[in-house]
């Protein structure tokens, strides 16, 4: 898989997409992952990537003329499966669009920043508007690093243990069990005994049974 | 305002928390962030801060005991006023909740990895529970990143035009209007004429009326 990430800050994406997974997975080849500065596409010698809005609200607007050339550039280079933007007013990003991501050859993922991007690079040069949630972010950097992550751990081979991203959270619509691990008891705080028990078929049914009860309680609409 | 970060990973953490308006907001002193790696407070040689599950399941659990020693500790420095896990599980973290830490005073954010934490952390220290979305990633420290941007960036002072903010997605539950930014024209794609026309009052009636019909498109939840 390759990801192309076109951002005005890629210095913000250093750490979290060189660190953990994302480092072990690029260098077992399983992705590429390339930051593109869009100001390395701009034809002034300012380098402008943002101006004034037209109408005169407040904040800046990033403009077309750079992305498109950069978009057009890689373009000219190999297929697109998806170009994202990444926006808080884009379709919701979940586990479902995460896997469906990880299927695909190579993607682009836009970084929106200021007040978001001329509007006609959303209309005309984009595939697929996506938002991490509804707040409002510096940029759009972090949720490009938070799609990242989590379509690249589900490449194959990306991490160690890959029955433990099977059990995951929203991964058959329920959330995970609650865990617990060594010591037993630690300021008077005990585990479960079912899970001490060695009681194998005991302990699955008592963490399907969690799994179902905290789903309920705490996300009902994961079950409709 | 303090953050706090606990994490096994504070590299990751390096770039999104020290570029951009997180850099600007601690060096104008808005903010102190604080970043504890949990290894510091293990006492064991091997520095362990994860073990295996009781229970068989697959993956690792975070230990109770260094999260407690790290907690306990800040908590007898000062008083905090949150003590948040990122965890898929938890509360959707939004633009509401945002504004609410932003008038906290101290607040520590715990960032679960592997399988998550020890459930007794949860119950015991754990004052709130915040998810980013319905999605799992390699840890919560992006999670973790993404909340201090969205709160730091809400504290006075932490953004050169603070008019901008209030324009932002979600803060009066409507989606921003598009935006345009110079060339009028490009690649025969123009932008729409009354954002050229002058007339500001006709101009602030396209923003409403668009801002009001792409959130009836696009997220009619929030109209509720």
């Amino acid at each position: 898989m390759r990801i192309d990430i076109l951002t005005v800050v890629p210095e913000l994406l250093q750490s979290p997409l060189n660190e953990s997974i994302l480092k072990r997975a690029q260098k077992k080849g399983l992705v590429e992952i390339h930051i593109h500065n869009i100001r390395d596409w701009t034809l002034d010698k300012h380098r402008t990537t943002d101006d004034y809005p037209f109408g005169g609200e407040a904040g800046m607007v990033m403009k077309i003329e750079p992305i498109y050339r950069c978009i057009s550039e890689l373009c000219s280079q190999r297929h697109y499966d998806e170009i994202i933007y990444t926006s808080p007013d884009g379709e919701q990003f979940n586990q479902h669009e995460a896997n469906r991501l990880s299927t695909l050859e190579n993607i682009i993922i836009l970084c929106g920043h200021y007040k978001g991007v001329d509007y006609r690079v959303r209309e005309h040069l984009i595939t697929k508007e996506l938002s991490i949630g509804d707040f409002v972010m510096t940029g759009g950097e972090l949720a490009a690093a938070v799609i990242s992550d989590c379509v690249v751990r589900l490449l194959p081979g990306a991490i160690g243990d890959e029955a433990s991203a099977l059990t995951d959270c929203f991964q058959d619509n329920l959330l995970a069990p609650p865990v617990y691990t060594r010591p037993a008891e630690f300021n008077g705080w005990k585990v479960p005994d079912v899970l001490t028990s060695g009681n194998f078929a005991e302990i699955e049914k008592w963490q399907d049974q969690q799994s179902f009860e905290r789903t309920k309680q705490l996300r009902p609409d994961l079950l409709k």
